[in-house]
């Protein structure tokens, strides 16, 4: 089964926001084995939303369509317009629709709603219409000539709701789209691992799809295909297998699926605590490992030192040191693992320091310098990284590999 | 003038990995002035990319139009193939391309590209060839009945280098889209404002296009045309102003483009030191206020307190009141605030402690249960939010309206 989204909204074409909604169905949609053949975003004009949905309609595949946005109550939104006007349905005032609106309105502000929501309760007639827990528009599904056609609002709480809505009215029971499992790695850039697997992948029949994916200081790997019988399934899901134990030495996501999860997965089942302290990151490190559900059993806690009297007087950073290495050296960055192990008394300690940049670089040390430490019971590990994005890329990049390095120090551990 | 964005990659439209070239297209268009009408992502497939770069084709208001994607050296790589069939131009071998190809190959890595690198030299007939700086991939320029066809690679950083080549190539001259700045609103909803809004709002010209847009906790507003000549810019930027005056109450943009850098800016300019105590947000609060650059010349330190040991022994909440009023509470909120304060010696303390989910709900107190604090050397206020979102967005929403928070409280400071 394929489908097509469409998102209205001249905020996204004209990229004054970054989209949300299409990214969450199309991932919704391939986990149930629905391929998402075409996304669209056009702007507020119904000459324009009619062209994008005209697409979708007029593609014989498309089974599915979804369309979000454009169901406010303003004179900018013309969504249900645009549709009603193509497929030659007239809008029709539903009063069950108005009365939740009101009743949805005086919950919140105890006040009726303004006159212009009135809008809102206007349906294509031969509309069923999709109760919105979470807000006045409503959601509407449309059978059209084979087709189901279900329209959502934009706002992405009350999109991602409408999801569980659509999953229960779809009943769906083909798909012809798979994905297998996705391998992830870390430590390891996608060139070396493509090298390193092409052995193995050359000698695969032609009609096994593959993909490679470099994915911001992580690589993944997998195998996919539009005709998924059984027998195909089967076999990439072997495939897979044999590739993970093939090539494993890098591979986070037996683990747990995101790479904070994956180490929050081996220091929960191991029973140790970790504690972190971060400079030029700014608290981004301990966000990424708070990200997982119950990091409270493993994670202490963390410094963000972020002026030098923090890390002298938080961590005991000699003040000689910052002034002979530098708060961005190893010295620091060693310091700044042993002083959060060691204040807190958790097991393993993680430091970064770095330069985020645009500013604080000197002759030696540029942009994007970092170092990331990672000190035990035993000893302390240092790496120096050069890093060459801008601040929030160097930030981002500078809590992935310090990622990269404590998992791949659980895994030698283990 | 119009233009229309076609992004091809299976990865793109199953939500595998979310987009930023078209987002970047967009942003990069709308700065010359030039409308991104469309866009669409279609997969890997020869006829899905034909079904896409046709709509853009066949819409006579677009006038350039930017593919980027499938120009790898794989099987998997149709969007030459597919534009040469559409336009009627065959593939021919490019020997300058090819040489530039196995020179950029010899610098990397000190051999010939394999053979599947030829491919990446074929372009379609009449065709300007592109110099790729930072990879093998050639850009193409293609001119096709009035319309200016760029093909970039999908590869973000390679995209983004095209963008400047493009800007060369176009010479743009005149401009008929026009945004006016932003405004920025935090501490009031999207509904809040615009009934506060409406009496000038509804006396002006109904020619003059505005949106309200709600962004995680921000309200931003603006006014657009389509057709800007000089005197409808001049009218728009007078009206953006008087909304400025007139609403400006819970305005941050007029201080910075970010609610993190309009705080930055206050706190710079009234040389202010700010420390913070989070817990539930992990880290998230000192992320985004070291999102900008030179942060630290008012950004003291942080303290990520998961641990109810971690409250204690950093910032002295006493066991007892963990104990009778539980981690998650008015009085442990004021705690942080007071204790990261007190400790850094610096001028302001902000601290959040809340339930981010899914679990570590009680009966009293719910998932996404969060009390933002702000202490100076004066008084302590706490708030008491209840978020309905998932772990992350409880997270993202907590570090919001703590920033909210610090914001009104700096602007009535001020």
């Amino acid at each position: 089964m394929k489908a097509g989204i469409l998102c209205v909204g001249t905020e996204l074409v004209t990229g004054l926001i970054r989209d949300t909604n299409a990214y969450f169905f199309s991932q919704k949609l391939v986990e149930k084995g629905i391929f998402p053949k075409f996304v669209l975003f056009v702007p507020d004009d119904k000459q324009d939303i009619k062209t994008g949905f005209n697409l979708l309609l007029n593609d014989s595949e498309v089974q599915l369509m979804i369309v979000s946005g454009g169901l406010g109550p303003t004179d900018d939104d013309f969504t249900k317009e645009a549709i009603a006007e193509l497929l030659g349905r007239e809008l029709v005032f539903d009063q069950a629709t108005w009365e939740r609106i009101r009743q949805f309105y005086w919950n919140l502000r105890k006040t009726e709603p303004p006159e212009n929501n009135k809008k809102q309760a206007l349906v294509p007639r031969g509309t069923t219409v999709l109760t919105n827990d979470l807000g006045t528009a409503p959601g509407l599904k449309i059978d059209f000539f084979g087709k189901t056609i279900f329209v959502v609002p934009g706002v992405p709480r009350e999109a991602e709701f409408f999801w569980s809505v659509m999953e229960r009215e779809m009943n769906i029971s083909v798909s012809s789209f798979y994905r297998t499992k996705i391998l992830k790695f870390c430590g390891i850039g996608e060139s070396q691992l493509a090298t390193l697997m092409k052995p193995f992948l050359s000698r695969l029949p032609s009609e096994v799809r593959f993909a490679f994916l470099p994915n911001y200081g992580e690589t993944w790997f997998y195998f996919y295909t539009y005709e998924a019988d059984k027998e195909r399934r089967e076999e990439l899901d072997r495939l897979i297998e044999e590739v993970s134990a093939l090539y494993g030495d890098f591979l986070f996501s037996s683990y747990g699926d995101t790479l904070e999860e994956a180490i929050g997965n081996i220091l929960r089942e191991r029973k140790l605590r970790l504690a972190i302290a971060e400079s030029c990151t700014g608290g981004l490190l301990g966000d990424r490992i708070t990200n997982v559900p119950g990091s409270s059993e493993y994670f202490e806690r963390g410094y963000v030192v972020y002026s030098n009297r923090a890390k002298m007087e938080e961590l005991e950073v000699p003040r000689e040191v910052l002034k002979d290495k530098g708060a961005v050296s190893a010295e620091v960055a060693a310091l700044l693992a042993q002083g959060a192990r060691k204040k807190s008394a958790a097991d393993i300690g993680l430091g970064i320091t770095g330069i985020a940049g645009p500013t604080g670089a000197t002759e030696e040390k540029p942009v994007g310098l970092v170092y990331i430490a990672l000190a035990d019971e035993k000893r302390v590990e240092v790496k120096r990284y050069q890093f060459g994005g801008d601040r929030l890329m160097n930030k981002r990049f500078a809590v992935q590999f310090a990622l990269s390095t404590l998992f791949v120090f659980l895994r030698g551990k283990g």
